[in-house]
C-alpha cells in the first residue's frame, strides 16, 4: 500500500479543488470590487469592465509570472475571464446608488483578498517553493490585484494608505497559516476556505472597529 | 509534394513579416505618443525618450513575458529600442506647439493600437495559443504600452477614461478579427496590414463621431 | 592548465560576488528611499514596510522575470527581503523630521541606482545577454524599483520628472562601462565598486550642480 503517495494524491486533489473554487470566488469579488471602483470613477462600461478584469487576474497574472508557469492561467483558462466580466456586468447593470459603493466594495475586497491569499500560497507550495517563500507569493497574489486597480484608477494603492484599517497584515496571516498548515499536512478543502473566511473576517473587523498600523513618531493621523 | 508543409512554411514567412513590419511601424507609432505626451507634460529629453520606449516597448514586452519568451524581443532585438529612440528625438527636436499635441497623440497612438492588436495576435497564435486566449493576448499587447505610458505619466489610462471615446472596442475587434482569420487560414501579410488599418479608421471615426460606450445608470457625462 | 577555465571561474566569483554585496547594498539603500518617502506621504508602519520592500526588490524581480529566471531571486532568497524590512524599519522607529527627508532620499537612492545598474548589468551578462541587451537591463534593474515606489506613492517618477536633476544618464553611463568592462575581460570586483561609486558620485554631482537635460523648445524650466 502507497499511503504516502495516496496521501499525496488526496492532498494534490483537495488542494486543486479549493484552489479553483478559491481562485474563481477571489475572481468574482475582485471583480465586483473593481467594478465599483470604476462606477464611483464615473467610467463607461467598457472601462468598468476593463477594470474589473485587470483586478481579477491581475495578482494571479502577477503570481504566475514569478512562478514562471507561462502563459498564466487567466490567459489560457478563459473561466476566469468569464467570472470576472459577468460579475462586473452584474454589478454596472445593477448600478448602485453612490452611498452604497464605499462598503461593497470593501467587502469584496476583503473576500477577494481572503480567497486569493489562500490559494496564491496553496500554488506556490505545489511549484515547490518553502514555507515563507510561499507565503510571500500568498500575499503578493492577495494584495497584487488590488494595487493594480488602485494604481489604475489612480488613488494610492489600500495596502499603503494611511487613512485605511490594516490590509497587508490579514493577508500576511492568512498566507502564513495556510503555508504553515501545508507544510505539516494538515492542509484540505475545508481548512483552506476556514483560513480565507478568517482572513475576510479579520479584515472586516479591521474596518468595523478602525484597527490601524501606527504611524512614523510625530506624525498625527490624518 | 508536402502542401500543408508548404502553406505552413509559406504562413510562417508570411506571418513573420507582417509581425515584423507591424511591430516596427507599432514602435514607431506608441513612441511618438509617448513623447508628444512628454512634451505635454514638459518632460527634458531624457524623460521624452524613457516615456517613449517604454510605451513603445511595454505592449511587447508583456506580451513575451505572459507567453514566456524571455528575455523579451525589446531586450535582445534592439532594433525596436533604436526605432522607439528616433521617432521620439525627431518629435522632440521639431518640438509641435501646444495646439498641436492633442491630435497627433491620437492618431500615433491609433496607428499603435492597429498595429500591435494584430501582431500580438499572430505572435500568440504562433506560440500555439487557442483563439480566444491569442485574441486576448492582442488586445493586452495593443492597451499595455499606452497603460504604461498613462500611469508613469499620471493620467488615467485611456482604455478607462469615461470622457474618451471608445479604445479598447477597436483592439478587441482587430485583435478577434485575426485570430478568427488565423483560425481558417486566412491570414497574410496583406490581410494582417487591412486588420490593422481597419482598428486605425476605426478608433479615428470613434474620436471624429465622438462615440462612447454608456455609463451606468444615473451617471450624467462628465 | 585550463587558464581560461580558471579565468571564467575566477571572473564568475568575482562576479557573484560583488553581485551579491552590491544587490545588499542596493536593496538596503532602495529599501530606505522607500520608507523615507513613506514617512513624508504620511504612511503607516505596514505601508512603509510594503513599499520599501516593493522599491528595494521591485527592480531585482523585473529583471529576474525579463531574462527568464523564475522564481526571482527576492522570492528565493530571503536575505533581500529582510534587509530590505530592517532597513526601512530603522529608518521609521529613528522617524527623521520634514525637512531631513528629501536629501537622505535622494541620496540613498544614488546609492542604490549605482549599485543596481552593476549587478543588473553583470546578472544579464552572466546570463549570455550581449553588451547592449546586458547594459538595457541593468538600466532596467536599476530603475525600475524607483519608477515602482514612485507610481505606488503617485508622483512622477524621478525618471521622468523635467524639474528633476538628470537621472537615467548615470544609470546608462554605468550599465554601459560595466557591459563594456566585462566585453573586455576588465570587470571584477573593485572595479565594480568602482564603476557603483561613480555612478553615486555622477547622480550627488547632478543634484548638487543642477545638472539637467534639455526641454523641447518654446518650452520654460518649471
Amino acid at each position: 500500500m502507497d499511503t504516502i503517495g495516496a496521501i499525496a494524491a488526496d492532498w494534490d486533489s483537495a488542494a486543486a479543488l479549493t484552489r479553483n473554487i478559491g481562485d474563481l470566488i477571489g475572481t468574482a469579488a475582485f471583480a465586483i470590487s473593481g467594478a465599483l471602483l470604476a462606477i464611483r470613477r464615473d467610467f463607461d462600461i467598457v472601462g468598468a469592465l476593463t477594470l474589473a478584469a485587470m483586478t481579477a487576474c491581475g495578482g494571479g497574472v502577477i503570481r504566475d509570472l514569478i512562478i514562471g508557469e507561462t502563459p498564466p492561467t487567466a490567459f489560457v483558462d478563459l473561466r476566469y475571464l468569464t467570472v470576472a466580466v459577468i460579475s462586473a456586468l452584474v454589478v454596472f447593470v445593477w448600478s448602485p446608488p453612490a452611498r452604497l459603493l464605499g462598503r461593497p466594495l470593501d467587502l469584496a475586497d476583503a473576500l477577494g483578498l481572503g480567497a486569493f491569499c489562500v490559494t496564491g500560497t496553496v500554488t506556490a507550495a505545489e511549484h515547490g517553493l518553502g514555507l515563507a517563500s510561499s507565503a510571500l507569493l500568498g500575499v503578493v497574489t492577495a494584495v497584487g490585484g488590488g494595487v493594480i486597480r488602485d494604481v489604475l484608477a489612480q488613488r494610492t494603492p489600500s495596502v499603503l494608505r494611511p487613512d485605511q484599517e490594516i490590509y497587508a497584515i490579514p493577508a500576511l496571516f492568512g498566507a502564513l497559516l495556510t503555508a504553515i498548515l501545508i507544510e505539516y499536512g494538515w492542509y484540505g478543502t475545508i481548512v483552506g476556505g476556514c483560513v480565507a473566511a478568517a482572513v475576510f473576517l479579520f479584515r472586516v473587523l479591521a474596518l468595523r472597529y478602525r484597527w490601524r498600523a501606527p504611524q512614523a513618531r510625530g506624525r498625527r493621523r490624518q
